[in-house]
Protein backbone atom coordinates (compact mmCIF):
# COMPACT_ATOMS: atom_id res chain seq x y z
CA UNK A 1 0.00 0.00 0.00
CA UNK A 2 1.17 3.20 -0.70
CA UNK A 3 1.45 6.39 1.43
CA UNK A 4 -0.84 7.96 -0.19
CA UNK A 5 -3.27 5.36 -0.04
CA UNK A 6 -2.52 5.09 3.34
CA UNK A 7 -2.82 8.26 4.43
CA UNK A 8 -6.42 8.95 2.02
CA UNK A 9 -7.86 5.53 3.89
CA UNK A 10 -6.79 7.37 7.62
CA UNK A 11 -8.57 10.60 6.95
CA UNK A 12 -11.41 8.73 5.26
CA UNK A 13 -11.42 6.57 9.03
CA UNK A 14 -11.12 10.50 10.38
CA UNK A 15 -14.23 11.81 8.31
CA UNK A 16 -16.08 8.65 9.04
CA UNK A 17 -15.52 9.00 13.22
CA UNK A 18 -16.49 12.73 12.49
CA UNK A 19 -19.71 11.55 10.73
CA UNK A 20 -20.13 9.51 13.38
CA UNK A 21 -20.13 11.33 16.46
CA UNK A 22 -22.03 14.77 14.70
CA UNK A 23 -24.62 12.30 14.43
CA UNK A 24 -24.21 10.87 17.99
CA UNK A 25 -23.77 14.36 19.44
CA UNK A 26 -27.43 15.39 17.67
CA UNK A 27 -29.04 11.93 18.75
CA UNK A 28 -28.15 12.82 22.35
CA UNK A 29 -29.43 15.91 23.16
CA UNK A 30 -32.86 14.10 21.75
CA UNK A 31 -32.34 10.63 23.12
CA UNK A 32 -29.67 11.32 25.88
CA UNK A 33 -26.57 10.32 26.55
CA UNK A 34 -27.83 7.51 28.28
CA UNK A 35 -29.86 6.41 25.23
CA UNK A 36 -26.68 6.46 23.51
CA UNK A 37 -25.49 2.79 22.38
CA UNK A 38 -23.55 1.57 19.95
CA UNK A 39 -26.78 -0.26 19.06
CA UNK A 40 -28.98 2.93 18.69
CA UNK A 41 -26.35 4.50 16.75
CA UNK A 42 -25.67 1.71 14.44
CA UNK A 43 -29.25 2.10 13.45
CA UNK A 44 -29.11 5.87 13.25
CA UNK A 45 -25.80 5.99 10.42
CA UNK A 46 -27.25 2.65 9.09
CA UNK A 47 -23.17 1.46 10.27
CA UNK A 48 -22.51 -2.08 11.57
CA UNK A 49 -22.63 -2.45 15.26
CA UNK A 50 -19.44 -4.47 14.49
CA UNK A 51 -17.87 -1.35 12.51
CA UNK A 52 -18.88 0.72 15.56
CA UNK A 53 -17.21 -1.27 17.64
CA UNK A 54 -14.22 -0.73 16.21
CA UNK A 55 -14.26 3.05 16.17
CA UNK A 56 -15.72 2.82 20.04
CA UNK A 57 -14.50 -0.12 22.07
CA UNK A 58 -17.39 0.70 24.92
CA UNK A 59 -20.67 2.77 25.45
CA UNK A 60 -18.77 4.90 27.82
CA UNK A 61 -15.76 5.57 25.42
CA UNK A 62 -18.55 6.64 22.90
CA UNK A 63 -20.21 8.75 25.36
CA UNK A 64 -16.96 10.41 26.21
CA UNK A 65 -15.91 10.58 22.26
CA UNK A 66 -19.83 12.71 21.42
CA UNK A 67 -19.18 14.70 24.78
CA UNK A 68 -15.40 15.77 22.41
CA UNK A 69 -17.31 16.43 18.95
CA UNK A 70 -19.83 18.49 21.06
CA UNK A 71 -17.34 20.75 22.43
CA UNK A 72 -15.60 21.25 19.27
CA UNK A 73 -18.93 22.24 17.65
CA UNK A 74 -19.30 24.21 20.71
CA UNK A 75 -15.55 26.01 20.33
CA UNK A 76 -16.51 26.50 16.74
CA UNK A 77 -19.42 27.93 16.52
CA UNK A 78 -19.50 29.93 20.02
CA UNK A 79 -16.48 30.43 21.98
CA UNK A 80 -14.07 31.23 18.50
CA UNK A 81 -15.91 34.48 17.58
CA UNK A 82 -17.00 35.59 20.95
CA UNK A 83 -13.10 35.48 21.96
CA UNK A 84 -11.88 37.86 19.36
CA UNK A 85 -13.56 40.54 21.64
CA UNK A 86 -12.79 41.94 24.91
CA UNK A 87 -13.96 42.55 28.18
CA UNK A 88 -17.57 43.51 27.92
CA UNK A 89 -17.74 42.64 24.25
CA UNK A 90 -16.73 39.37 25.26
CA UNK A 91 -19.34 38.85 27.99
CA UNK A 92 -21.94 40.50 25.25
CA UNK A 93 -20.55 38.13 22.68
CA UNK A 94 -20.49 34.87 24.46
CA UNK A 95 -23.94 35.22 25.47
CA UNK A 96 -25.09 36.32 21.76
CA UNK A 97 -23.61 33.73 20.13
CA UNK A 98 -24.80 31.15 23.31
CA UNK A 99 -28.37 32.39 22.19
CA UNK A 100 -27.91 32.31 18.26
CA UNK A 101 -26.47 29.03 18.38
CA UNK A 102 -29.51 27.33 20.65
CA UNK A 103 -31.82 29.52 18.11
CA UNK A 104 -30.26 28.09 14.75
CA UNK A 105 -31.14 24.80 16.23
CA UNK A 106 -26.68 23.05 15.43
CA UNK A 107 -28.34 20.50 17.96
CA UNK A 108 -32.22 19.69 17.98
CA UNK A 109 -31.96 19.25 21.42
CA UNK A 110 -30.95 22.95 21.74
CA UNK A 111 -27.54 23.11 24.15
CA UNK A 112 -26.39 19.75 24.33
CA UNK A 113 -24.41 20.71 27.61
CA UNK A 114 -27.16 22.08 29.42
CA UNK A 115 -28.62 18.93 28.22
CA UNK A 116 -25.65 16.86 29.57
CA UNK A 117 -25.87 18.09 32.87
CA UNK A 118 -29.67 17.44 33.39
CA UNK A 119 -29.32 14.28 32.44
CA UNK A 120 -26.29 13.50 34.52
CA UNK A 121 -26.21 15.86 37.15
CA UNK A 122 -27.07 13.12 39.59
CA UNK A 123 -24.92 9.88 38.04
CA UNK A 124 -21.81 9.82 39.04
CA UNK A 125 -18.87 8.88 36.81
CA UNK A 126 -16.65 9.62 34.51
CA UNK A 127 -18.73 11.30 31.32
CA UNK A 128 -20.54 13.52 34.12
CA UNK A 129 -17.08 14.78 35.41
CA UNK A 130 -16.52 15.76 32.07
CA UNK A 131 -19.50 17.64 31.41
CA UNK A 132 -19.44 19.66 34.53
CA UNK A 133 -15.45 20.45 33.39
CA UNK A 134 -16.59 21.78 30.45
CA UNK A 135 -19.61 23.71 32.49
CA UNK A 136 -17.21 24.33 34.63
CA UNK A 137 -14.54 26.08 31.64
CA UNK A 138 -17.78 27.81 30.41
CA UNK A 139 -18.57 29.84 33.71
CA UNK A 140 -14.13 30.61 33.75
CA UNK A 141 -14.68 32.19 30.56
CA UNK A 142 -17.25 34.47 31.30
CA UNK A 143 -16.13 35.43 34.87
CA UNK A 144 -12.46 35.94 33.42
CA UNK A 145 -14.09 38.30 30.32
CA UNK A 146 -15.98 40.26 33.60
CA UNK A 147 -13.17 40.85 35.56
CA UNK A 148 -11.78 42.59 32.19
CA UNK A 149 -14.07 44.19 31.70
CA UNK A 150 -13.76 45.60 35.52
CA UNK A 151 -10.32 46.47 34.74
CA UNK A 152 -10.71 48.35 31.99
CA UNK A 153 -13.40 50.31 33.78
CA UNK A 154 -16.25 48.95 31.28
CA UNK A 155 -18.20 47.25 34.76
CA UNK A 156 -17.81 48.45 38.03
CA UNK A 157 -15.14 46.51 39.74
CA UNK A 158 -17.26 46.75 43.29
CA UNK A 159 -19.57 43.98 41.00
CA UNK A 160 -19.01 40.54 42.38
CA UNK A 161 -17.69 38.57 39.07
CA UNK A 162 -19.28 35.06 40.36
CA UNK A 163 -22.31 36.27 41.22
CA UNK A 164 -22.85 38.33 37.53
CA UNK A 165 -21.70 35.31 35.60
CA UNK A 166 -24.72 33.08 37.67
CA UNK A 167 -27.45 35.86 36.59
CA UNK A 168 -26.06 36.29 32.97
CA UNK A 169 -25.65 32.20 32.69
CA UNK A 170 -29.23 32.15 34.11
CA UNK A 171 -30.87 33.98 31.87
CA UNK A 172 -28.87 32.28 29.11
CA UNK A 173 -30.17 28.88 30.50
CA UNK A 174 -34.07 29.72 30.63
CA UNK A 175 -34.46 31.33 27.49
CA UNK A 176 -32.84 27.58 26.24
CA UNK A 177 -35.36 25.87 28.30
CA UNK A 178 -38.05 28.05 27.62
CA UNK A 179 -37.36 27.74 23.72
CA UNK A 180 -37.69 23.92 23.31
CA UNK A 181 -40.54 23.91 25.56
CA UNK A 182 -42.10 26.37 23.50
CA UNK A 183 -40.68 26.72 20.34
CA UNK A 184 -40.80 30.33 20.44
CA UNK A 185 -38.06 32.99 19.61
CA UNK A 186 -39.46 35.19 21.99
CA UNK A 187 -37.69 33.58 25.16
CA UNK A 188 -34.36 34.93 22.98
CA UNK A 189 -35.42 38.43 23.37
CA UNK A 190 -36.50 38.02 27.15
CA UNK A 191 -32.96 36.40 27.77
CA UNK A 192 -31.85 40.03 25.66
CA UNK A 193 -33.44 41.93 27.57
CA UNK A 194 -32.51 40.85 31.17
CA UNK A 195 -28.40 40.61 30.13
CA UNK A 196 -29.24 44.06 28.58
CA UNK A 197 -30.49 45.48 31.79
CA UNK A 198 -28.20 43.63 34.14
CA UNK A 199 -25.10 44.87 32.32
CA UNK A 200 -25.98 48.11 32.00
CA UNK A 201 -26.59 48.47 35.77
CA UNK A 202 -23.29 46.64 36.17
CA UNK A 203 -21.81 49.62 34.21
CA UNK A 204 -18.91 51.78 35.80
CA UNK B 1 -66.90 -9.39 52.69
CA UNK B 2 -68.27 -5.94 54.86
CA UNK B 3 -67.94 -2.88 54.01
CA UNK B 4 -65.79 -1.69 56.39
CA UNK B 5 -63.09 -4.97 55.07
CA UNK B 6 -63.49 -3.65 51.83
CA UNK B 7 -62.84 -0.18 52.89
CA UNK B 8 -59.28 -1.16 54.16
CA UNK B 9 -58.65 -2.96 51.53
CA UNK B 10 -59.10 -0.21 48.59
CA UNK B 11 -57.83 2.36 51.30
CA UNK B 12 -54.71 -0.06 51.36
CA UNK B 13 -54.47 -0.14 47.58
CA UNK B 14 -54.36 3.50 47.38
CA UNK B 15 -51.91 3.66 50.25
CA UNK B 16 -49.78 1.34 48.04
CA UNK B 17 -50.36 3.11 44.79
CA UNK B 18 -48.92 6.38 46.44
CA UNK B 19 -46.00 4.66 47.77
CA UNK B 20 -45.37 3.41 44.52
CA UNK B 21 -45.75 7.02 42.56
CA UNK B 22 -43.21 8.36 45.04
CA UNK B 23 -40.91 5.86 44.40
CA UNK B 24 -41.42 6.23 40.80
CA UNK B 25 -41.29 9.77 41.24
CA UNK B 26 -37.86 10.01 43.14
CA UNK B 27 -36.34 7.32 40.63
CA UNK B 28 -37.52 9.51 37.67
CA UNK B 29 -35.41 12.82 38.71
CA UNK B 30 -32.70 10.68 38.73
CA UNK B 31 -33.26 7.80 35.72
CA UNK B 32 -35.56 9.95 34.03
CA UNK B 33 -39.13 9.50 33.30
CA UNK B 34 -38.12 7.55 30.13
CA UNK B 35 -35.96 4.77 32.41
CA UNK B 36 -39.46 4.69 34.02
CA UNK B 37 -40.26 0.98 32.82
CA UNK B 38 -42.68 -1.20 34.84
CA UNK B 39 -39.65 -3.86 35.18
CA UNK B 40 -37.18 -1.12 36.23
CA UNK B 41 -40.07 -0.07 39.40
CA UNK B 42 -40.55 -3.82 40.11
CA UNK B 43 -36.72 -3.88 40.77
CA UNK B 44 -37.18 -0.65 42.92
CA UNK B 45 -40.61 -1.62 44.81
CA UNK B 46 -40.00 -5.09 45.52
CA UNK B 47 -43.10 -5.51 43.97
CA UNK B 48 -44.03 -7.73 41.03
CA UNK B 49 -44.40 -6.48 37.58
CA UNK B 50 -47.84 -8.36 37.69
CA UNK B 51 -48.92 -6.43 40.40
CA UNK B 52 -47.37 -2.87 39.11
CA UNK B 53 -49.56 -3.88 35.71
CA UNK B 54 -52.48 -4.21 37.47
CA UNK B 55 -52.06 -0.22 39.12
CA UNK B 56 -50.96 0.84 35.51
CA UNK B 57 -51.35 -0.83 31.98
CA UNK B 58 -48.97 0.65 30.26
CA UNK B 59 -45.58 2.55 30.93
CA UNK B 60 -47.18 6.16 29.22
CA UNK B 61 -49.82 5.37 32.01
CA UNK B 62 -46.91 5.07 34.70
CA UNK B 63 -45.56 7.94 33.58
CA UNK B 64 -48.60 10.03 33.75
CA UNK B 65 -49.41 9.05 37.31
CA UNK B 66 -45.67 9.80 38.54
CA UNK B 67 -46.17 13.50 36.91
CA UNK B 68 -49.27 13.43 38.98
CA UNK B 69 -47.71 12.17 42.51
CA UNK B 70 -45.24 14.30 42.04
CA UNK B 71 -47.58 17.56 41.29
CA UNK B 72 -49.03 16.76 44.24
CA UNK B 73 -46.21 17.04 46.42
CA UNK B 74 -44.93 19.99 44.73
CA UNK B 75 -48.35 21.57 45.44
CA UNK B 76 -48.10 20.53 49.42
CA UNK B 77 -44.06 21.49 49.51
CA UNK B 78 -44.39 24.99 47.69
CA UNK B 79 -47.40 26.11 46.33
CA UNK B 80 -49.90 25.76 49.24
CA UNK B 81 -47.77 27.57 51.94
CA UNK B 82 -46.98 30.37 48.98
CA UNK B 83 -50.66 30.84 48.30
CA UNK B 84 -51.22 31.89 51.77
CA UNK B 85 -49.18 35.25 50.74
CA UNK B 86 -50.31 37.51 48.08
CA UNK B 87 -49.15 39.86 45.70
CA UNK B 88 -45.16 40.64 46.25
CA UNK B 89 -44.99 38.52 49.26
CA UNK B 90 -46.51 35.85 47.52
CA UNK B 91 -44.08 35.78 44.50
CA UNK B 92 -41.20 35.91 47.40
CA UNK B 93 -42.42 32.86 49.01
CA UNK B 94 -43.07 31.34 45.65
CA UNK B 95 -39.01 31.67 44.86
CA UNK B 96 -37.93 30.64 48.54
CA UNK B 97 -40.63 27.58 48.98
CA UNK B 98 -39.06 26.69 46.07
CA UNK B 99 -35.22 27.17 46.72
CA UNK B 100 -36.14 25.37 50.13
CA UNK B 101 -37.60 22.37 48.09
CA UNK B 102 -34.81 21.87 46.16
CA UNK B 103 -32.33 22.18 49.27
CA UNK B 104 -34.15 19.67 51.38
CA UNK B 105 -33.05 17.44 48.26
CA UNK B 106 -37.17 16.31 48.27
CA UNK B 107 -36.23 14.63 44.95
CA UNK B 108 -32.49 13.68 44.76
CA UNK B 109 -32.51 14.92 40.95
CA UNK B 110 -33.30 17.96 42.18
CA UNK B 111 -36.73 19.77 40.88
CA UNK B 112 -38.79 16.94 39.27
CA UNK B 113 -40.67 19.22 36.69
CA UNK B 114 -37.29 20.86 35.85
CA UNK B 115 -35.56 17.58 35.56
CA UNK B 116 -38.35 16.37 33.31
CA UNK B 117 -38.64 19.48 31.18
CA UNK B 118 -35.14 19.13 30.30
CA UNK B 119 -36.12 14.79 29.48
CA UNK B 120 -39.31 15.84 27.38
CA UNK B 121 -38.24 19.11 25.85
CA UNK B 122 -37.75 17.50 22.08
CA UNK B 123 -39.93 14.01 22.46
CA UNK B 124 -43.79 15.07 21.57
CA UNK B 125 -46.71 12.64 22.64
CA UNK B 126 -49.00 13.21 26.35
CA UNK B 127 -46.32 13.03 28.28
CA UNK B 128 -44.55 16.15 27.41
CA UNK B 129 -47.96 17.78 27.37
CA UNK B 130 -48.74 17.57 30.97
CA UNK B 131 -45.36 18.30 32.11
CA UNK B 132 -45.17 21.56 29.67
CA UNK B 133 -49.07 22.07 30.76
CA UNK B 134 -47.51 22.10 34.69
CA UNK B 135 -44.72 24.37 33.83
CA UNK B 136 -47.05 26.91 32.42
CA UNK B 137 -49.27 27.27 35.83
CA UNK B 138 -46.04 28.02 37.76
CA UNK B 139 -45.69 30.41 35.62
CA UNK B 140 -48.99 31.96 35.09
CA UNK B 141 -48.66 31.42 38.88
CA UNK B 142 -45.58 33.82 39.40
CA UNK B 143 -46.97 36.50 36.93
CA UNK B 144 -50.34 36.47 38.97
CA UNK B 145 -48.68 37.06 41.90
CA UNK B 146 -46.50 39.99 39.78
CA UNK B 147 -49.90 41.60 38.56
CA UNK B 148 -51.56 41.82 41.96
CA UNK B 149 -48.56 43.47 43.70
CA UNK B 150 -48.52 46.15 40.66
CA UNK B 151 -52.13 46.60 41.42
CA UNK B 152 -51.45 46.87 44.83
CA UNK B 153 -48.56 49.25 44.26
CA UNK B 154 -45.52 47.12 45.73
CA UNK B 155 -44.26 46.37 42.19
CA UNK B 156 -43.89 49.31 39.75
CA UNK B 157 -46.71 48.96 37.61
CA UNK B 158 -44.95 49.74 34.41
CA UNK B 159 -42.27 46.80 35.05
CA UNK B 160 -43.72 43.61 32.17
CA UNK B 161 -45.27 40.75 34.46
CA UNK B 162 -43.96 38.02 31.50
CA UNK B 163 -39.96 39.51 31.80
CA UNK B 164 -39.84 39.48 35.77
CA UNK B 165 -41.26 36.21 35.63
CA UNK B 166 -38.81 35.06 33.15
CA UNK B 167 -35.93 36.84 34.83
CA UNK B 168 -36.98 35.21 38.81
CA UNK B 169 -37.50 32.00 37.31
CA UNK B 170 -34.36 31.68 35.38
CA UNK B 171 -32.37 32.75 38.90
CA UNK B 172 -34.64 29.52 40.16
CA UNK B 173 -33.64 27.34 37.73
CA UNK B 174 -29.97 27.88 37.36
CA UNK B 175 -29.68 27.28 41.70
CA UNK B 176 -31.75 24.05 40.70
CA UNK B 177 -29.09 23.18 38.13
CA UNK B 178 -25.79 24.49 39.57
CA UNK B 179 -26.81 22.73 42.96
CA UNK B 180 -27.18 19.70 41.50
CA UNK B 181 -24.10 19.60 39.62
CA UNK B 182 -21.55 21.26 42.07
CA UNK B 183 -23.88 19.76 45.16
CA UNK B 184 -22.62 23.59 46.67
CA UNK B 185 -25.48 25.00 48.64
CA UNK B 186 -24.06 28.57 47.15
CA UNK B 187 -26.06 28.48 44.54
CA UNK B 188 -29.29 29.13 46.54
CA UNK B 189 -27.55 32.58 47.66
CA UNK B 190 -26.60 33.47 44.60
CA UNK B 191 -30.40 33.26 43.30
CA UNK B 192 -31.53 34.83 46.75
CA UNK B 193 -29.49 37.75 45.93
CA UNK B 194 -30.34 38.27 42.37
CA UNK B 195 -34.03 37.81 43.32
CA UNK B 196 -33.94 40.28 46.07
CA UNK B 197 -31.86 42.95 44.05
CA UNK B 198 -34.70 42.15 40.85
CA UNK B 199 -37.09 42.58 43.09
CA UNK B 200 -35.65 45.97 44.78
CA UNK B 201 -35.36 47.56 41.04
CA UNK B 202 -38.97 46.77 40.33
CA UNK B 203 -40.36 48.25 43.46
CA UNK B 204 -42.89 51.13 43.24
Amino acid sequence: MSTQTERRRRSDGERSRRTILLTAARLATVEGLDGLTIGRLAAATGMSKSGLFAHFGSKEELQLATIGAAEEIFAEDVLRPALEAEGLERVRALSERFLSHVGRNVFPGGCFFASAAAELDTRPGPVRERVVAVQRQWMDLFEGAIRTAQERRELDPSVDPAQLTFELNALLGEANGLYLLSGDPGAFDMARRGIADRLERAAA
